[in-house]
Formats: structure tokens, sequence, C-alpha cells
């Protein structure tokens, strides 16, 4: 998307490649909203550390930074003996696998880039393919975002106030997004409508990531406290609410997303407003089969007994970041990071290829992709 | 209650009275968690100023406050001339009352104390009974709180967790609390249970002062997000919910509290989880027909976008408290500070004449201190 940076207008994918130096370059996204930084990895480890380091983070974004890092070291290798660069190609895949172990999108990311290179007879024809791969997996990701964007972008009518969770916008992708990507294929039909950014405790990535987004396009938004949103349900504020997801349960179309998404799936049922779930294909998940089961991570108490925010307020001098302690000091607290959302919630699934109810996902597994 | 504070444990009321030397002490609420440390009002002037600048909240606080107050001012005057000191009360009173003007437990307070001070033939008479009518005020809400705790305390069994949304602790009462006499009475029982905390953005008393107060008590509580607390009722860990109120309407049986409180009694209902809403009579409004005319404060940004801590984290060096930017520097925020819960969510009110259903407060009006 766009980003406007001391004065200057330019588009940018969240992950790029520039094949004459062999770079991936990324968007620093530890320090926004607080300063817009690209930074390049030279090397397939830097690209691991990248993704371990949380310089990029969100399903496609990663699984591309993936894709790209295999590419750029199998292109690293210097030779022509097939045998010694598969075992480099190998290595490669372990540390980029490594770097995120419990992420499924890099090993699907990387499985496609192996898959093609397979197809090549020689180290240069293999290198080639390898990064034919990566971008077509970047484009891909692209494509489905826009896809995404043109199916939900029906659903916002001018006038509305839609409300958005954490961050599933193109940030977390290559480009676009999938919760944002209706709001900005609404915006580029010169639909007007406004955004409410929860806050989304305790990482804040609606009240910085988001809304960062959201002001660089141009979106009018305002951040609330995630308190707040059914406050102003009740009020009638409120017309229509779309999120991402980390998971899809195809058998049941129980949704897994950030904590707090549940509470405003609830919320919204009571109050007859719409709940949408914008995902990509890769986020069902057809195995599972029940919501229970997925595991919630547990994530370091200080997120929800401090506040991250830069040391000087608003200004920002270097990559330090810190937590200000805000809550009581002798008090512990319970930090899951994700939480359920059952079907009923769910009025529809905004899917590349069209917006499903969540009952239906089962009996269309075909169209959508399930392995037979 | 009793604060440890540097090893030495003492009982002290949230705002109390030295005869001798005409001052209110006071617990600084504003340097609380980090910091525990009383002030004194030396006259009437300081003590508006203390209920204006916050450094006592919370309805029974700064009733009790102003009350004190007011037989401050009314003994500060050297004289015998009844209408000079009649008129001096005025201006007293005045001064209190606008210290927080929208309050309305302040004016209820000071009514009380001045309906009782025009009982005396002289300007000494006047003074005693003043004094005599604040303590009084002050000593029938801890009464009606420790009431509070014994009717509360028989919903609390071994084992529960029980949630807590924002702050009607003893920090916002003369002393016991509402929603936290429950677990005050149940402890003094020998039950044992845990609380969750709600963070309570954007002021996070949750995660500030009920979580201090929990720890100094020894009740066993660690801090949630608001975003965590209906995971937690969807895996059954959440057994109760007692939050306190600020006006609840006699007609209705609406419950308006800090925003948030109407969230988590929707995720009640929806899981079955007993809500409770614990308060004194005070808080009863007989005269409003409806939830939806009760004003909602709508305060500053600033709130939603940082989080306010101690500058050096841990250390708090002094009374300057700074807001730590974390949101979007480019976006705004709405924050409004209350919102309103419907009687069907209410399981029931926990008042010191006993636990009532919403449903039944217009029937029982006489009883529960409506006016004829």
């Amino acid at each position: 998307m766009n980003v406007t940076f001391r004065g200057q207008t330019t588009h940018y994918r969240t992950v790029a490649f520039q094949e004459e130096t062999n770079e991936v370059w990324l968007i620093e996204q530890r320090l926004l909203p607080h300063e817009f930084q690209r930074v390049r990895t030279r090397d397939y480890r830097q690209t691991a550390a990248a993704i371990r380091d949380m310089v990029v983070r969100g399903a496609g974004a990663i699984g591309a930074t993936a894709a790209y890092g295999l590419a750029q070291g199998a292109r690293s290798f210097h030779g022509r003996d097939l045998a010694r660069f598969t075992a480099h190609v190998d290595a490669v895949y372990q540390a980029l696998k490594e770097a995120r172990p419990t992420a499924v999108d890099p090993v699907n990311a990387m499985d496609q880039v192996r898959a093609a290179l397979a197809g090549g007879q020689t180290v240069g024809e293999q290198q080639a393919l390898a990064l034919a791969a990566a971008e077509e997996f970047a484009n891909e990701d692209v494509r489905h975002c826009r896809e995404i964007g043109r199916h939900g972008a029906r659903l916002i009518r001018n006038g509305m106030t839609v409300l958005t969770h954490c961050n599933a916008g193109w940030l977390a992708f290559v480009d676009v997004g999938s919760a944002t990507a209706p709001l900005y294929a609404a915006q580029s039909k010169g639909k007007r409508f406004q955004v409410l950014c929860d806050e989304t405790r305790p990482r804040s990535q609606g009240a910085t990531l988001t809304a960062w987004e959201l002001a660089q396009q141009g979106i009018p938004h305002q951040i609330i406290a995630d308190n707040a949103a059914g406050h102003f349900m009740q009020r009638g504020k409120i017309d229509l609410v779309i999120v991402g997801s980390d998971r899809v349960l195809g058998r049941t179309g129980e949704v897994a997303n950030k904590i707090g998404t549940y509470t405003k799936a609830v919320l919204a049922k009571r109050h007859g407003i719409p709940f949408y779930v914008a995902i990509p294909l890769s986020t069902l998940d057809w195995n599972l089969r029940r919501g229970f089961d997925i595991p919630i991570e547990e994530r370091e108490e200080s997120e929800v007994l401090g506040a991250r925010g830069m040391p000087e307020g608003l200004h920002c001098r270097g990559k330090g970041r810190t937590y200000v302690r805000v809550a009581n000091p002798a008090s512990g607290a319970l930090n899951p990071g994700f939480d359920v959302t059952p079907a009923e919630l769910i009025t529809g699934l905004i899917t590349p290829l069209g917006i499903f109810k969540p009952g239906e996902l089962w009996a269309r597994r075909r169209d959508l992709g399930a392995p037979r």
C-alpha cells in the first residue's frame, strides 16, 4: 500500500525481494507506528532472524518472507554440484522453519518453493525456479487479498461504521491485508465510511498497526478501548464487524483469532450486527474437529502488566522499546493470546472465492481447496 | 482496611478526620499502586482541591471527604455571629460542591451535615453538630459496606473464581468497599477463592487499584486484559461476577457502571454465570425512567491513546505521572467513561438490606429508601 513518509508517498509491499542484490526487504514493524523504516536482509540467516525477532509478523507476511528467504539462500550457493546444493537448500529450509517453530505458513510457503525448484535440471535452473516460485507465492497472496477486498467491499455502504479488532491488515500480508481488504476496496470505489479500531490489549495492535494503516490510507477512524465496543453497539453506532483469523475450522466453522474476538462476536450477535471474518484459503484447517482443541498460546505476563510505549512518549529514538509498568507490582497476570469464536456468531466468511456461512464450509470443501 | 507498608501493618480508612488539628486525612490515590502515601488537608480549600484533583475518588469516599470538609470549614470559623457563620458555611458548601460539579455524593453528604448543624443554637453547638454528622456519614458508609459484605459472602464458595471490573473497593468508599466487600467478608470467614481483575482500560483501575487492594489483603488474584474474560468464561474458569455501580435505576433495574461492564454482563448471561452488582442504597436513582437517558461522560482521548505509568517503570519518584504514548500519533479516539447494563443481565443486586432482583426494586422501593 502507499506510505507517506517525510512528505513522499511511495507504494510498498510488506515483503519484497531485490533480485540484483539477493536481498529481502521488510518493513520494520516493531517501530510502527512511531517510525517507518524498511530493512533489508543480506542472507537467509538474517531473514530467519527477522522472522524470529518479529521484524515481520502476520501469516501471509512471514510465509512470503520464508519463501523469499529460501530462494535467497538457494541463490547464494556457489558451484554446480546438485547434491551439495540440495543439502544446502535443506539447511536453509531448516533455519527458516526454526525461526517460528509453531507457525505453519513459512513451512507451507517453503514447501511450494521446494516443489517448484525440483523441476530444474541444474543448480542454476533450480535457483531461478526457486525465485520464481517465491515471487508467485507473494503475488498470489496479494491476489487473494484483492479478491477478499472485492467480495467484502459489497458489505460496506456509505455512512457505515465498521468495527475492527487487532491487525489483519496489509502489514500482516504481502499487501492489502484480509480484514482491511474490504475497507481499502470500498475506499477505492469512493464509498464513505468510518472505522472504529479496538485498541486490542494487551499488545495494542489495533491502536498501533491498524490505526497507522488506516491513517496512511486516509480512512477516517477512531481508536476505542476494548471495553467500549459493547456500548457503541448498544447505542447503534456500529453497523458491521470485520476481523481476520489465525485458523478457521473447516469442519465446524469455528474461528480462532486474537483474544477478544469472541467477546465482540457475542456482542454483535446480541445486537444483530453482521460479524464477518476475512481469510485467505490458507487459514482453513480441514483436520481439527473442534475449536476447543485449538491450542491457545499463553503469552508473557509483562504484556498485560505494562504498556509498551516509547520512553520519551511521542518521540522514538531507536529500536529500544519498553514496557511501562502500569499494574500493581505485587500482582501477576494471565495472558492467553487468542480465543475461539463458535460458528453461530459468525455471519459469514469472506474468502477469495466469495462469502460463505460457517456451516457451508464443509459441504463446499472441494471448491475451497480441502485435500481429497 | 489493613495496609502493609515498609514492614508495618496499619488499619486505615480511605477518609478520616483528626479533630485536634481540624485536618482531613486521605490516601493519595494518584500514586497507587506504585506508592502508598497519606496526605492531610489543613483547611476546606485544600479539601476541595483534593476532591477536584482526584487525590480521592469513588462515590462514598468523595461523599465522606465533602462531609468532613464542610465540618472542617465550619470549625475554622472564629466568632459568635450566627448569621456570619451561616454565610461562611454556605461558602464552604459551594467550594466543596464545585470541586466535582457532576458528582451527586458530595452534595447529598453535605446536605446531611447542614441539616444536622441547623439544630444547634450557637456557633459552637453548630460546629460540634457538623463534625458529629460528618462522622456519622462516614460510619454509616462503613456499616453499609459491611452489610453488603455479609450478604454477598454467601455467594462465594470454596474454590470459586470471581471476576471483577474496575474498582469499587475500599479506596472508593470510606472502608471495605462495595464490590470488594463480599470478597473481604468471605476471606474473613476462611473461604478460599481467587479473583480475576479486569485491567479496565483505559484508566486501568482494575490492574492498579483493585489488584493493589487484593494484594494488601492477601487474596489470590490475577490481572487479565479486558479482552480475555470471554475466553475464560468459555473455558469454564469463571464462576461469579461482582461489580459496583455508579447509578442503578430503581424503576428499571438498569445499572450504569464503568465502560466494559455491559460487555461482561452479556458474556456472563451467555455462559449462565451469575452477575451481581454490589451497591449502597445511595446508588439507587428513583427518578430516571430509562437507562438510555443516563448521561455518559466522554473523557479525554489521551487515556485511550496512551498508558499511564511511571516514567522509570517500576520506580516512582514523585507525583509526576505520564501518559506513555502507545497508539498511532495521527489517530484520535473516543472515550466514554461508563456504559449501561440492562436488568435482564443482572442476576441480583447486593445491598445492605439483602440481595434483590432488578425487577423487584420498584415493588420494594419503600423498604429501599425511595422517597414517598
